[in-house]
């Protein structure tokens, strides 16, 4: 056995070339052939070809990786709903937003599919999910009033986008082609105009 | 000491008027005076004069005394959804059934404050809460199905339904006066309209 060849095995390498990708491309795999709660860290790192102590470099713990993207989720929607030309409607603002969001999963169609059915095969995992879009929800309407929009039309507009993003996401990732996420939720945020009215 | 009262402090008693009224009356004192993870079951039977096997006859945990009534709103909603006359608006029959629940939590005023602030000041909680919202909204839209409603329609007027009680409930709780629920949440839906026009 070389001397590279040790080290590598002992885990003293520090830098994995991609080692997040691997190791989020291993519990994906893993999550769906024996499903999540069967699942360790270590079957995780293994699969990987890489140790414990890099998978808790990147994640705290095995649902993070499922989760980690929120927080970049999140950004991209405040930052968009902020940076939105001044006099855009609060929906629109929020359009634009969930619209984004969904170019970026579409991007990543099947990983958003895999995702999805590991988190509605598990109740504690779709009340996490739950608890991140009222996070989300949040911090979209604390961005409406950071333009100006006061309260309850702040809360009502980031609430309907959430709705909109959560029933059209539903939709498409049950669906097998190659439907278009940003149409179809433009699409739902009309019939939401259509249903308020009446 | 009396038969009768050693029948009493012993817990053989099989009937107690109003406990289960007495026990949440007093788990919510608790809960305001300690909060919610200092206080035990053995302390809530206690300061309701009841054993803890009389507490555990009406809930299975301490968190319950919080969350019991969400089946009983659940079927309020669904009802009052389902039952409708023909041709209402699934909009029109999901503002009937929240506005409905409106009027159960203003009869409730105090109940409905001091439970809000119970919840409010607990993480766990606060998520247990979000996920008997999307219960609720699920039951509606599975009702509006039952009516004949197609989805995205069915699930955007429960959403939109949802976010109206979340919305205006936690503005009329946090106020003193005697500001009417039914008729905020009336003017939220008329919001929500504006909103989603744009």
């Amino acid at each position: 056995m070389s001397v590279a060849a040790i080290k590598y095995d002992s885990g003293v390498s520090r830098w994995e070339p991609n080692a997040r990708g691997r190791l989020e491309r291993a519990a994906m795999d893993l999550y769906v052939e024996r499903g999540f709660e069967q699942t360790t860290v270590a079957e995780i790192a293994s699969r990987a070809g890489l140790t414990e102590r890099t998978f808790f470099r990147y994640f705290s713990d095995k649902r993070e990786v499922l989760f980690y993207g929120a927080a970049s989720l999140q950004e991209l929607l405040v930052t968009t709903v902020t940076d939105a030309p001044a006099g855009t409607s609060p929906i629109s603002a929020v359009a634009g937003a969930i619209e984004i969001a969904g170019a970026l999963f579409q991007e990543r169609r099947d990983g958003s599919r895999t995702r999805q059915a590991v988190i509605e095969a598990n109740a504690e995992l779709k009340e996490r999910e739950l608890i991140k879009l009222a996070a989300l929800a949040a911090a979209m309407a604390e961005a409406l009033r950071g333009r100006g929009v006061k309260d309850p039309i702040a809360s009502l507009a980031a609430e309907a986008g959430i709705a909109v993003l959560k029933i059209s996401f539903e939709e498409w990732v049950s669906l097998s082609g190659d439907d278009d996420l940003p149409l179809r939720m433009r699409a739902a945020f009309a019939d939401l105009r259509a249903v308020t009215a009446g």
